[in-house]
């Protein structure tokens, strides 16, 4: 071993020892014919000790060190005069007798500090020096504590860790595969994983009973700040379940991993909501509930009184923002303006502040009686102080979804979106389809292997888009961390899923053969969930981007702009696996 | 929950409970008005008992169920009267009261038994209804529990495992690489990791100090029976550290694996030997050391007197089957006929039997006096009883190699290979290059950033196939388990490494470049280790091939059979991907 001790390590207990270090030059000084020098490591920093009147030619050598320098020393543990509060170590400083240099260093192109100079990019390219800030590695430490108490936590339930493959089939249903071309089978090509979804359901008719995996998987989608085209999922399937036994075993681990990663104790059970819900009330399937502002509609208060844009719509709603009256007209102005953004797309918002004496003063007065603003007041609950937005709209979806981009503004804007804060939520009954404008068809929400709920299987037949699935999504903080659903065991109901999904039975069975041939041989009830470990990490990281819990992530192109990856072929690779480059215009 | 209770749980001390167990239906017989079924999950088989006379109707039910239907029943726990001693739950049954049929199932095309009546190519398509039988699946069981494990171990002594990317850039030195077409960058692809070496020594100059990965590695090979396309590394890697600091972690961490896994307790340090000493006594750099028989040469002796296959030879050597002297004529000649099979490739054999009263009996007596064969008997410190075996040839390597198989092959015959008896060995002091003919050039023999040993480092320019490395394998039983090295941290001695296996600058640069400029940023001496997960649990399993460690393994074709893949794509695919399809004749 090049050392004795970390650069974490040594306390005022440890004075007059001799010791050996090995680490890199965080940062040296001068003063009055002493050199001091900063040793950092992972575990920590080390003052060292280097006294020009004792040793001269050591302090020399010391003096010429530069930033990052590999370094080992040996010395003398000694009690520090000023010490330093702030860090583990700073009771004591090596006084320094003799010094190795290991590795020098070029000037970094950033500094390595917590708060660095570097840009993005520059921090991506030299990502192993971007690696050795403490603020990104401890992302990676919490990442590795976090997949040693999820294993923790199934390993005790009983849950096999089992690997799938990565090298599988290409499957046509969901988000589009990337692809392997295989030598020994000209022509033919695997594909990656988008989860090990169908392969957890065959170890479940395998009888394997409690499946996880800490999984890698892979979608070739044009990426945003959330996405890497590889991620990771916490992925488990039960068998002999029903949906409360999948939420219960999960959110127990939830809480797991808030109290072993965050200290927090959730005692009571997490807040469930129906999708229907969630749409009404938030305008999302992923409502942040760390503060409230449920919409509150107002077809029945505020239509028909003159006012053509609420008169023409077929959706008026609005949000309640507490002690919010204080808003500026500019302030006011800017909302409206954040609302019709291109990606918003809202027309306009009406507003309304409830003055100090109860009465309401709103941005269309003319076309409403104060009676009338006050059935709107009493419609929210509103108290002097506070701010009513409303937006109007002729499809109730977009328009919920507009108001559900306000509310989120607004939380932001009055604080209400604390880091610290956890607000941990299932929405529930997930509708089994939705209808597909581009493939004309009904697609699977969340996928064909969806069961449906029971009391709604008659209306497979009759009324599909109505019918709810035994599905649902974790979600925290506005951010869906995880979510699942009871899968269909019954071979027979899985055909008429593909039916209603427009495969006929040929593609079906092509596409899914193995699956719904397995299924013939005794599958058992079985349901399932994955969480996102990424979103997970950067939750507890309180990150804003899971590239930041990714010891190598790719941009927004996919590249890795460090190994400058994907790049070209040898054209002698390309001919063994037969194949032509043909870039088309 | 489908049920109270696994069926591997009831005891004596459950009788009288009530109970609701799910499973699948074993087998069933009726006897005297009773119908017994075993229920069985993945925890045990539990005996359900329907009386005719009690409820007919009932039992009527039962009497139609298949094997491997689903069935979940509600019951009474019963002492049974002919107890069965050889599973846990044998002294209890179940009086049922009520059944429910979760599932019916096609007969299975092979039956679910630990001695199953199915081939290979069948339990691959099915491969599902092979992980039902007890034999495969604890076989993961086993893996699950070594992951575990192994975690257990890294995690306590600061290890951190880090997820490195699976898309990442193709290195032509090494193996063939799968790779990924990238739809994003039009012409260029991704490639799978061989294993994730490069990046954890970035992680190494980012200071992580200790790292460890359960990883996924690709290498696009012809297969043989121990190889997979896909395999699983415990990959290990750690800074500050030499050659012995590495070996006694993971000797470390192969103790507590024997302990927890097989209950053995290894108390000894792991035997090490050079790479020299292996191939000169074992013409292996794997030696199987269950038993001895080392090789002894036997130039001085033998060669000389006349007999010209041996006078001729630059290699003769022979091993020594203690008490193998009673070996007929007929078991020597297909000794022979082993030894000179294609794969082998010795020209013949010769044989010498040590007699009772201590003179040498050989087949090759009309050349050599008994004085010269009692001299051969010293050599081997020979006695009574024993058979001597002799190769040679004008190849000293290949010889040694052949020799090698027959070793091996006699081990085997003579009972000295037990599966449940363990030999752990370290080969170290690996040859830095070794020649490679079809390159016409030195290769590195692990890969380009091992570290040359010290006082070998003159020889790159005076005699570099002479020097030796800082490399480590892990033999047991004659299976690589691992393998190692320290790494060059240098960046000028790894460019003079990259000059001497024929990369111009400029190449090394293109391919080596994020590494290479990486080592100029201060780089930490280090070294790590990669244990083979899938050949550690065949060892701890006992199997003769890794893919019975492995849930879905390909066969020798890189084909899943039982999903089908890889296969043709959609063209609309390869088009997104610019890509096309020429199968060369």
């Amino acid at each position: 071993m090049f050392r004795t001790h970390t650069c974490g390590e040594l306390r005022l207990s440890d004075v007059n020892k001799q010791v050996t270090l090995a680490g890199w030059v965080q940062r040296s000084r001068k003063m009055g014919g002493m050199t001091f020098i900063d040793l950092r490591d992972r575990y920590g920093i080390t003052q060292l000790v280097f006294n020009e009147e004792v040793n001269a030619e050591l302090c020399e050598q010391a003096n010429k060190l530069g930033r990052e320098f590999v370094i080992q020393i040996k010395g003398t543990v000694n009690e520090r005069f000023n010490k330093n509060a702030n860090i583990p170590t700073g009771d004591i400083e090596i006084i320094v007798s003799e010094l190795n240099i290991l590795n020098t260093s070029a000037t970094p192109p950033f500094t390595i500090e917590d708060n660095t100079d570097g840009g993005d990019d520059i921090r991506m390219k030299y990502r192993y020096l971007d690696l050795r800030r403490n603020a990104v590695r401890s992302n990676l430490e919490l990442r590795h504590k976090m997949t040693i108490e999820v294993r923790k936590y199934l390993d005790q339930l009983g849950f096999l860790e089992v690997e799938t493959p990565i090298l599988i089939g290409s499957t046509p249903e969901g988000a589009r595969d990337f692809v392997v071309p295989s030598r020994m089978n000209p022509g033919q090509f695997y594909a990656l994983p988008q989860s090990p979804q169908t392969l957890k359901q065959l170890l479940m008719v395998s009888g394997f009973d409690r499946y996880f995996q800490i999984a890698k998987c892979f979608r070739d989608e044009d990426l945003r700040a959330d996405r890497q085209p590889e991620f990771t999922q916490i992925d488990c399937e039960m068998s002999f379940v029903e949906q409360d036994d999948i939420i219960n075993t999960f959110e127990g681990m939830a809480k797991h991993l808030f109290k072993t990663m965050r200290g927090i104790e959730l005692t009571e059970p997490f807040q469930r909501m129906t999708w229907a819900d969630a749409m009404k009330y938030y305008g999302s399937d992923k409502p942040d509930l760390r503060f409230g502002m449920p919409f509150v509609e107002l077809m029945d208060v505020m239509k028909g009184h003159g006012f053509s844009v609420f008169d023409n719509a077929t959706y008026i709603g609005g949000i309640c923002a507490e002690g919010a009256a204080t808003y500026t007209r500019k302030q006011l102005d800017a909302l409206t303006e954040f609302v019709k953004k291109p990606q918003i797309g809202a027309k306009g918002m009406v507003y309304a502040r409830i003055e100090a004496d109860g009465t309401v003063k709103s941005s269309v007065d003319k076309f409403y009686s104060q009676e009338v603003l006050q059935q709107m007041k009493e419609a929210f609950g509103a108290k002097p102080g506070d701010l009513i937005l409303i937006l109007s709209g002729d499809d109730v979806m977009k328009t919920r979804k507009q108001l559900n981009e306000l509310r989120l503004e607004v939380g932001s804007q009055l604080g209400l979106r604390d880091k610290n804060k956890f607000a941990c939520l299932w929405v529930v009954d997930f509708p089994m389809f939705e209808w597909s404008e581009e493939e004309g068809r009904l697609m699977a929400m969340h996928h064909p292997f969806t069961h449906p709920k029971n009391e709604d299987i008659p209306l497979l037949d009759t009324d599909p888009a109505a019918v709810r699935a035994d599905a649902y999504d974790m979600v925290i903080n506005g951010v869906e961390v995880g979510g699942g659903s009871i899968r269909i065991h019954d071979s027979q109901l899985q055909a008429r899923m593909f039916e209603i999904l427009g495969f006929t039975p040929e593609k079906a069975q092509e596409q899914f053969g193995f699956l719904m041939n397995a299924f013939k041989f005794g599958a058992p009830p079985h349901g399932g969930l994955a969480y996102g470990l990424d979103r997970w990490v950067s939750l507890f990281a309180g990150l804003d981007s899971i590239r930041d819990c990714i010891a190598f992530p790719k941009n927004n192109s996919g590249r890795d702009v460090m190994l400058d990856a994907p790049a070209a072929l040898d054209p002698s690779q390309l001919d063994e696996l037969n194949l032509v480059v043909d870039i088309k215009e």
